[in-house]
């Protein structure tokens, strides 16, 4: 049973005109909500995380038909411009409208619980990827730094193929903070000790540098190398901290 | 001592014209040359593979003062429009233009040599994060299938990191071509065997599907997928190809 939506054609349309905003991260911040695209994210995140969401935009009631909805989901039908506008990857799919949950202060002088990650990615395509990797490899808690991408961003949810959902983010505060970090703390860093013959413990917060910049030489933790061929200059940020997040979950399974 | 420059103002000169055509895949295949940009790639694949380029474009003489040039280069001067049109990534730092190697085409009935890469990853980022890490984890042959990005594609470049001129690059064919591939061959499969388990030999070839669609069913080879908790559906293709990479690295230091 197709529930008849509500209609939104112009593009001065109040509502229409807070959506847009969630495509840049000022609009997030200030209205805290984001926009979920994506034909397998849409679906998984609606069955999985349905108190999450609010709105589901579509161009066409026909495209929801067969889709279990949760009662309480609006369906508000955009004109096919309007809807081109919030979906930003083209994917002509349904669109999700949710809340972006509180992201608390994390207490760093308590000790890690679990893998942690501490980050400070500026790009929302370089976040998802990682964000990704750490619900694969179980780095359940994130804590993100002053400067890094906004975790809904666009961007950041597309390449995080839904693993915001299964994380706990924390803010860190500034690099500073990091220095007060109760251990163990490691860092990846091109110059540290060889990460093969680390022995990863359980409860271990893992850092990684910003893009192009590496950590702040001050910081007084471990660091660890990816070992190399050394045939290239570095490793991908996202590559390296995946393989550090593997290594970490392969010595704790 | 900085030497005159060829200068090039017109959008209608046809050395321009052809070196705007490396942009697209269709270009590069037709002339045969390629565009390097790069703040870092730049430098170190001038100092390193000097052999492998013909032309540096500046839009200032003064760009390259202090450089040590190969002899046989020849510089040339764009109009800073002209400049912006090929420095695709918006590096405003000379640009290389290279020759692209010729890429033999592989008997796959012959052993591997070394581990060995097999993928068709069809976009041109992908690929080259894949070439950074396949240099960076010691795989030195890489086997192109059919609908492959080109790997001197300006978007490859870029992401590679100059790990094309470290690598071996053949032609493999069409997937049935693999079909007949001499072993050990692996391919990393989501419903594969534990990758944790598996004893990497040192001469292997490493399979990978394409975006989204992953390895054709009929396959004959061993499949192995990487061990995750399962909170996300699947990991980053270029992730999940660099941690099998760095397992094969790791145990045959």
């Amino acid at each position: 049973m197709i529930r008849p939506p509500r209609l939104i054609e112009s593009p001065q349309n109040q509502q229409f005109k807070l959506w847009e905003s969630l495509l840049e991260s000022r609009g997030l911040k200030k209205q805290g909500k984001f926009l979920l695209a994506g034909l397998k994210t849409v679906p998984e995140a609606l069955a999985r995380w349905p108190e999450r969401f609010s709105t589901l935009l579509v161009t066409d009631p026909a495209q929801t038909e067969g889709w279990r909805l949760p009662a309480g989901l609006e369906i508000v039908q955009l004109a096919p411009a309007l809807f081109r506008t919030l979906d930003a990857p083209g994917t002509g799919f349904p669109l999700l409208v949710g809340t972006v949950p509180d992201t608390p202060s994390i207490d760093l002088s308590q000790p890690p619980q679990g893998l942690e990650l501490i980050c400070a990615l500026g790009d929302p395509n370089n976040l998802g990827a990682l964000l990704r990797s750490a619900a694969a490899f179980g780095a359940r808690r994130v804590i993100l730094l002053d400067g890094a991408a906004h975790p809904y961003h666009p961007k950041c949810l597309r390449a995080a193929s839904n693993a915001q959902f299964e994380l706990t983010l924390l803010r860190g505060g500034r690099w500073e903070d990091v220095n007060r970090a109760a251990g163990p703390v490691v860092a990846l860093d091109a110059g540290g000790a060889d990460m093969a013959a680390y022995r990863w413990p359980r409860d271990v917060r893992l850092v990684l540098g910003e893009e192009g910049q590496g950590i702040p030489a001050a910081l007084p933790v471990q660091r660890l190398s990816i070992p190399t061929t050394g045939a290239v200059e570095s490793l991908n940020a996202t590559v390296a901290a995946s393989v550090a997040l593997f290594s970490h979950f392969a010595a704790n399974r």
